[in-house]
């Protein structure tokens, strides 16, 4: 399992249209196979900012599955005009809690 | 509840230093009243990449109660020479995903 994580700058003053653009479209994103689940927050030091986190079984799901599906252009066109800049997203592994070792990060599945 | 986030840039070559470092610190945080659960994780695009998310009760635990702390200064004594630059952090409030509005983000308690 994986974390996708994307900081969000959504245009001043659009906030609200986004967080109703995004309750509709995380519908898309969560018939994707190996799709676990989602998580949207709001930054309290800056509004404007919100935080996806978006648990996937593989990256892979994430980058060939979901981006290369039907779904991807239909959030393109519901979501992607309320950022600015576009945001860079990166993929997240768990490290090991124990503090036994270091550990490897597990592989991508 | 709010989450802490912060993207922790270690310097190269640190990284199992810095994961066996944390392994022991994250004793220091969790002994704050108001602190719920962290995770880290590591960033597999740019491994010397940490995300750390911290759950508290409300903002205060975390910027009053653990940095106000005896524990606040081994926190730091153990972790901070590992990052550079220095991490942002910042707090976030969980979006409403029933997506039936765009309703209040709730205030710090």
């Amino acid at each position: 399992m994986i974390t996708e994580h994307a900081l969000l700058p959504v245009k001043p003053g659009m906030e609200d249209d986004f967080m109703m653009a995004f309750g509709e479209a995380r519908k898309l994103m969560a018939q994707t196979p190996g799709f676990i689940d989602l998580s949207l927050s709001r930054s309290i030091e800056t509004p404007n900012e919100f935080l996806l986190l978006v648990r996937w079984e593989s990256v892979e799901a994430h980058t060939a599955g979901f981006r290369g599906s039907a779904n991807y252009a239909k959030w393109s066109a519901a979501l992607h005009h309320f950022y600015e800049p576009f945001p860079v997203v990166e993929h997240f592994a768990a490290v090991d809690p124990s503090g036994s070792g270091p550990g490897p990060v597990p592989a991508p599945r």
